[in-house]
């Protein structure tokens, strides 16, 4: 997908770079965790964080080395809160094929999570700016803690804030920090890193309204795990948000405001379809277009360059991906 | 305990310190986290590493505040192990009191102790030394990987050797890194800072021996835990290493060499109640005692003064508590 619109070799072999760097911190170590890292990323994903960090990072002329390292670090602790994550939720699939807490103890999950987090730490130290270990350890930080708020969360909040402020936790909080920190190996002034930051962050919101929207519309198949898995958790994302505010008294839903609550999974199977066919699709992509529209202009004031292209191509991505 | 051997109100008040920053850490947070992380500190424990911190810190004449942050960040990266390790052993008890996980769920044990993790990781790129950083990301490998190891071999292992690398993984590379990250902010020489170094590794040796020894002759109440735990765990530990070398074929034990081999409660207590009232357990007293006078002898170099009084009166006080 995003390795198709990089027509820029020099970035395709700084990704394998960082593969590389990713599969070998688990070398020497235990043969099962060995295999567990292994499988984890090779199951992969876009990398879509890993190609931001190495676009923005050549663009700027920072050291191709730092950008591969710290490109490796930022893929490995958004693995690390996934293996947690998925472990949190009970979740038996992702990207299709089982997550590994589906097979394995919670205590060898733990372990596989927390290993890998420690990787993303000793590789982000190899940056040697401080600058950017603090950012880094603070949006641990921030992703943490909007999932202890999820957690512990057990009513539906129906604000439009409130999921801005749970998909900054969960999503836009890493894209910001990878555009912030490959803006601070490329050494730009404060008002670039600044536009930069704000790349990032608007992507990211893109992203994940996307990502929500898909778990409404699209396959099981197409998305890796069964749909409607938001709503089964009680999860109030933007196709919901949207719907709700233009039908705000649909009986069908009141039993699916408490989070706590066992759902009908006949119920449910009808209400994700009723979202999917309402204007409240349209709705949150038109939404996810504004961020991206925006993260485009943040990039206005960089000179027109190759990478620049590719970053622009990754915001329309974002929002065409797979619909 | 620890508290009565130092009478440097000057290491009292920086103690005071840490435990007001650690504190901190978890302001304007979740308020269900905030009480599982203030619970988890007071229930607190002795404080040796934070005291070995700030006793080298003040020896070396280190700048006081960060070595305050440095002992908080490395006390809750031990706390925050403490709370994966009970949920993945199933522990119900630590220092006496229930633990997190006999409470909670998986899940918000999970987070809790990587909130911790992420709060450790911020307070330690404070300090703003990349070699403490990355110290501080290779310990917290090297830990997660002993656990790893724990938990993957099912097979019992009867080499010392194989004790020593684990209670160097699960103890003594933090107590290690302590006196090291210490000896950093303190900018001596190669040469003292190996001591520093050395001088750590033994204390954590010094220290595990005597936790196995107690959990196999201390009650439940000087413990805070069931007796046996390692045994139970099928976890060879100093004292069953050197009554096996004693008695290398008592058929009580041949059903206790397997860890995944269901343990008669009975019989276990029996064979705890042998080993306890063995040659084993002065045995191992004495190899604690071996590393504790090593520890010592790591501080020749240093002139006298009231801090090195201090750790040279730690290293006799872990070989001699609570027996």
């Amino acid at each position: 997908m995003i390795t198709s619109i990089i027509t820029l070799p020099k970035i395709q072999n700084r990704l394998n770079d960082v593969e590389r760097l990713m599969a070998a911190q688990s070398e020497g170590y235990e043969a099962a965790l060995r295999d567990a890292f292994n499988i984890l990323l090779s199951t992969g994903g876009k990398r879509i964080r890993p190609t931001i960090i190495l676009l923005i990072g050549s663009m700027l002329g920072a050291e191709p080395d730092l950008t591969i390292i710290l490109a490796a670090s930022i893929e490995l602790l958004h693995t690390a809160t996934l293996v947690h994550d998925d472990l949190i939720d009970g979740a038996l699939l992702r990207r299709g094929v089982p997550t590994l807490n589906s097979k394995w103890t919670p205590a060898a999950t733990v372990l596989t999570g927390d290993f890998m987090f420690s990787c993303a730490a000793h590789l982000v130290a190899q940056t040697k700016s401080n600058e950017i270990v603090t950012i880094f350890s603070k949006t641990l930080l921030t992703i943490v803690n909007g999932e202890i708020n999820q957690l512990f969360s057990s009513k539906c909040n129906l604000e439009r804030s409130d999921y801005y402020r749970r998909i900054y936790s969960k999503t836009a909080s890493l894209f910001e920090t990878s555009s912030t920190t490959a803006a601070i190996l490329g050494n730009v002034p404060h008002k670039e890193k600044e536009s930069l930051h704000q790349f990032g962050y608007n992507l990211g919101m893109a992203f994940q309204i996307v990502d929500d929207v898909l778990d409404y519309v699209g396959s099981e198949e197409s998305i890796g795990k069964p749909v409607g898995g938001d709503l089964r958790q009680g999860l109030i994302t933007a196709p919901l948000l949207f719907y709700l505010e233009n039908h705000p008294n649909d009986p069908d839903l009141a039993g699916f405001m408490d989070r706590n609550c066992p759902k009908d999974e006949n119920k449910l199977a009808q209400i994700v379809e009723k979202i999917a066919y309402s204007d409240a699709i349209q709705q949150s992509l038109d939404e996810s277009a504004k961020f991206a529209d925006q993260a485009k202009k943040d990039l206005s004031a960089f000179d027109e360059s190759p990478e620049k292209t590719a970053l622009l191509e990754i915001a329309d991505f974002i929002v065409n991906r797979k619909l």
